[in-house]
């Protein structure tokens, strides 16, 4: 067969397990995809949930079998099962469904990994280098120059900058990061589209407004902007950011728009996609996507946790892999 | 009669009394409408859209008549009807609609004010210290501290700042500028609802983050959020800005959402209403909305611009003077 793709089930704590198993039982799942993570979770889970989910267990990911296959880490007993309660074996269990899957993913023997939420404190308690999911996998894959982009599925958002106050992002609008975010959003567009049209938001209202309401924009925006264009990138801006994303979204007039800051991007985002969205790690050298939720210990394993973000995860991750 | 909702028709070159014409045309202007323009630009308006509009000129907004009522101000002929190219002739007659049309409102001879756009250029031609619409509808009231709402009817937006810089608007974010607009968002909503559920946003991603992203969200508006709860305003906050229109126009948990900065409200809004979104003069002791768009000279008078602005910030005026 060829490569399947890889889910990895999450922290067994949490609601990850339990949206694999109803999204499978529910036939939301394609068969081309296999599981990691661990047998006594998945079976301890689908008697908790009442489902019927035939499983194979398979030592390679692309061992053939009936029913979900899943590579079985075998890391956790049924009595490390503690829905909603954080548990260090659970953190650090969710650690090695990730490597694992990595690793396969930089082989060849996987197409890409969609990784289902873990807990940063319990993962935490067990290696207390561990700062978070998606530099985990950078740091695997050797690469430190990633960035998160949030998509609906039709038009895909990427930051400048994210976790830091206002003040620093100001300051971390340059025309080398700019460029850079730039690219790497062409690039991981360009997966699946000939010529991705990336829209460049600016800083300031209006973008500027010519100067009236800051400086940025033309300073070292634009800059980039041009920088772009000049190496075939189908990059324009700045444009005011609040009109962009009409233009993006209804009038379907770009793939992506380029945010200056966290909010700027997922404020429409999230009001267009708040429960759908998949987040993609751009800059690795493998597919990785996310679904755009947490652990949510509070709901786990009650059979309430919404499903619908796992299909469009897998739906983009086999996009990015080039199945059609 | 009651007092009737009085639409200032705009300048002459632009869309404004073209919309105005093709909205009666088309019966989506209620009859307690009053039009303050100029006779012969709508005369011969309807003739050149070859439109049949019964209208009848009365000097007084609440004199009777059949059909569109209009407040003639005589100003214009209909040599001064220049589709599409800037008038210094219809910039000043504009500016004088404005000022008869709120002079009405306040003898509360009309329930309130709906304007069509103006030309900034066209006006300042005759009266150089025109600086904007709604400074000369707040200078006229006497009301210097003005603010503007954006709304799609459903959720309102506010802001603590508009047009500056990104840097400017961090330094506005200050308790007393965020507590005047709190007060000002739920003082305009009580118009229609008794107790208006105002959310405040952060300034900085995840409202802060416990201090991690910024200080100001903990500094300066949790401050100003206790304050109006004591003063027994329903606000809440400071909210992450990224989620927060979901739970207000997906979820209908709020009625308002004040902002820190122009692209935070305006993004989310005009994603969501982007021709159809209404504007509204708060701070004013009279109803004042706006259509959320320009004069457009260039599609005035060709018979292709949106019109479905109008009726919305028409509705809107009426629930805020009181209509159900």
């Amino acid at each position: 067969m060829t490569a399947p793709m890889a889910i990895t089930m999450g922290d067994a704590s949490g609601v990850g397990p339990e949206i694999v198993l109803r999204c499978a039982s529910g036939g939301r799942l394609d068969p081309d995809v296999v599981i990691y993570g661990d047998r006594a979770i998945l079976e301890r889970g689908a008697d908790l949930l009442g489902l019927d989910v035939p499983m194979t267990f398979v030592d390679d990911p692309t061992d053939p079998g009936d029913g979900l296959r899943v590579v079985d880490l075998g890391l956790l007993g049924a009595a490390d099962h503690t829905p909603g309660v954080l548990s260090v074996a659970a953190g650090a269990a969710a650690r090695a469904y990730v490597l694992r899957a990595v690793d396969d993913a930089r082989a060849g023997r996987v197409a890409g990994v969609v990784t289902m939420p873990m807990s940063k404190e319990a993962t935490q308690r067990s290696d207390p280098s561990f700062v978070g999911h998606t530099e985990l996998i950078a740091e695997r894959c050797g690469t430190p120059h990633v960035t998160m982009m949030l998509t609906n599925g039709d038009v895909a958002v990427t930051h400048v900058s994210t976790h830091c106050s206002m003040r620093e992002a100001i300051e971390r609008v340059r025309a080398p990061r700019v460029l850079e975010v730039i690219r790497l959003t062409d690039a991981t567009l360009r997966r699946f589209l000939p010529a991705p049209r990336v829209a460049v938001c600016g800083l300031n209202p209006h973008a500027g407004e010519h100067g009236l309401f800051g400086t940025e924009d033309a300073e070292h925006i634009a800059p980039a902007v041009a920088a772009a264009r000049a190496e075939g990138i189908d990059a324009t801006g700045p444009h005011p950011a609040d009109t962009v994303f009409f233009q993006a979204v209804r009038r379907q007039r770009y793939d992506a728009v380029v945010c200056m800051y966290h909010d700027q991007g997922h404020g429409p985002m999230k009001l267009l996609a708040f429960e759908e969205g998949v987040n993609v790690t751009v800059g690795l050298p493998i597919v990785r996507t996310s679904v755009d939720h947490g652990t949510a210990f509070d709901i786990a394993w009650q059979g309430v946790a919404f499903i619908g973000s796992l299909p469009h995860a897998l739906d983009y991750a086999w996009r990015l892999a080039g199945r059609p």
